[in-house]
């Protein structure tokens, strides 16, 4: 690199110094300018914005977010289903009969397909034998732990690190606007708590999701909330705006999903009074992420997209709109663009 | 009024901005000096103060409250029974079949002690035909028109007159320390949301309560949440910690409760990490409120006040530990205090 003269690089340096203090930082730099980083700042301007003849209290802003498609990654399979394959593996010495016993036969042969051909009914059976029979303390620190060593099969990345860099620029933005943000996801609320904090800057009790019954018991005279095999809470499909009146009591402003899963979620933020704001993350990047909408059987996207578009909901293009796609990137884009 | 010379008043004045600067003003002025007071601010400057060996970080001070007979009256019945009393007379006329059917048959005519001659089954059957049948929307706006209207019979004050000056005060000097505040209610969460913000301070999103069954529905094109007569979540006694998990996903630093169906939520909080706060108010004020504990039908404390004796928690004295019991008594008490 050739040093510039002196004086240019004074000129330079105090440029950028006017710059910043007259423009406030991008609260979006991973996202591309053009229609759906436009609708997303217009949006929370015309809401937060005193004096605006659509300012909302900062009390009532609230959004919600899907997690699974949305917040992080879900192909070739929900990441709390990798999690139940690796505790089907932990458990099996515990459990001879699993050896012949399906679905738990073909997890422990590493066979997912044969693992998943009993549907619904055979997620369920699984998710009862591994995510029941223990304290919610205990479960705790069995998600923590995994989630601090398991990786992807196709990356090789923590799965923590495979959270959407720009929808994290999202949620602070929005949360730097006095919105409180929620996740209101299918996904286990207890799998989820142990580290959206962390990830995501979501504390546990913004986080809305499936659940099964959970006991209260004394044990040697000690409180425990046991977790029994019993599905309590099914927070999908029309399960999340039910999950967001008994949690939050309030209708978002805005929310955020991927899925057919979130439509009735997004139904119900859009028929409030006043502004309001639907977004879908349309996966559409093959080469850096996934593609997939109406065919999949993971976060199938079909009556969602027909509706966002007669609606005038947000759609984001994830090839077009998103510079990157993970954190990691972001870190490498930002010391790229610094020289 | 004689005027004082100059000179005093300026030094009065001088002396008034000193103290203003020196101390901060008493965060709990209805409670009288005395250990139960003591106790609260001992464990607040426990867990609040920077440096403190005890120190929580902000994020971890959860508080929970009972609502009934903690933070407002339930005698001589729940303000909610009062609610479905009058609830039932409304909506009589659309049901000729409650003059000759228990328990709407007493209602009507006035006989409360018939009327809860069926026990807990003839409450939630009273429950189910006064609380559903309506969207949350519609349910609401019932709620608040009553609550703006309604009345207690003995002391002719609106209930939400009838909330505990010391409890006000002590929810808001937990909020000035950061804590977050939530209700843990046996009462249902759609009959309190509509006026705790407003009462106490408590936005509907901290309110956690028992709830009936929830059901999304499109109704000529609008999403609409339908309230069904079926028993979702009883938030009580054992329901409470379980309530506590599901919704915040943390274990309270502190739990307020006045009978048996608050213990297993203070026993959920004294049996945490560090230190813990577990308070009971004992309705110990015949004059002034109620006095009753291990007889009563409603607010028995029993059990409650045994363990906590043997645990050493807070057992406020309410004839003894506070000044004033409403409000209105407390505008008296201050406008007094200024002469």
């Amino acid at each position: 690199m050739r040093a510039a003269p002196l004086v240019t690089r004074f000129a330079a340096v105090l440029g950028l110094l006017c710059t910043a203090t007259v423009h406030a930082a991008d609260p979006l730099p991973s996202w591309n300018d053009g229609p759906s980083k436009q609708s997303i700042v217009r949006f929370v301007e015309q809401v937060a914005t005193k004096g605006s003849a659509t300012f909302v209290p900062a009390a009532e802003r609230i959004a919600t977010f899907d997690n699974d498609g949305t917040l992080w990654g879900e192909q070739p399979l929900y990441v709390q289903a990798f999690f139940l394959f690796d505790r089907i593996k932990a458990l099996a010495p515990q459990h001879p009969e699993w050896q012949s016993q399906e679905p738990f036969a073909s997890v422990l042969k590493g066979d997912i397909k044969g693992a998943l051909a009993g549907g619904e009914h055979g997620l369920v059976e699984m998710a009862m034998a591994t995510h029941a029979g223990m304290t919610s303390e205990e479960f705790d620190k069995i998600v923590s732990d995994w989630v601090a060593s398991a990786k992807h099969p196709k990356t090789d990345r923590h799965f923590t690190e495979m959270v959407y860099q720009p929808m994290l620029e999202l949620i602070n933005y929005l949360k730097d606007n006095a919105f409180k943000v929620y996740i209101v996801s299918g996904g286990g609320v207890e799998f989820m708590r142990p580290w959206t904090e962390r990830v995501y800057g979501i504390p546990p009790e913004h986080v809305i999701g499936s659940s099964i019954v959970t006991k209260f018991e004394m044990r040697d005279g000690k409180p425990v909330l046991a977790r029994l095999p019993q599905v309590d809470f099914v927070d999908d499909g029309p399960g999340k705006p039910v999950g967001i009146q008994m949690r939050i009591g309030r209708r978002p402003l805005a929310a955020f999903g991927n899925s057919d899963g979130d439509l009735q979620m997004l139904q119900w933020t859009a028929a409030g009074a006043g502004p309001r704001f639907c977004l879908y993350v349309h996966h559409t990047d093959a080469a850096r992420e996934w593609a997939y909408d109406r065919e999949g059987s993971i976060g199938r996207l079909d009556k969602g997209l027909d509706e966002a578009k007669a609606k005038g909901w947000t759609v984001v293009d994830m090839r077009q709109d998103w510079k990157v796609i993970y954190p990691a990137q972001a870190g490498a884009s930002q010391a790229t663009s610094k020289y």
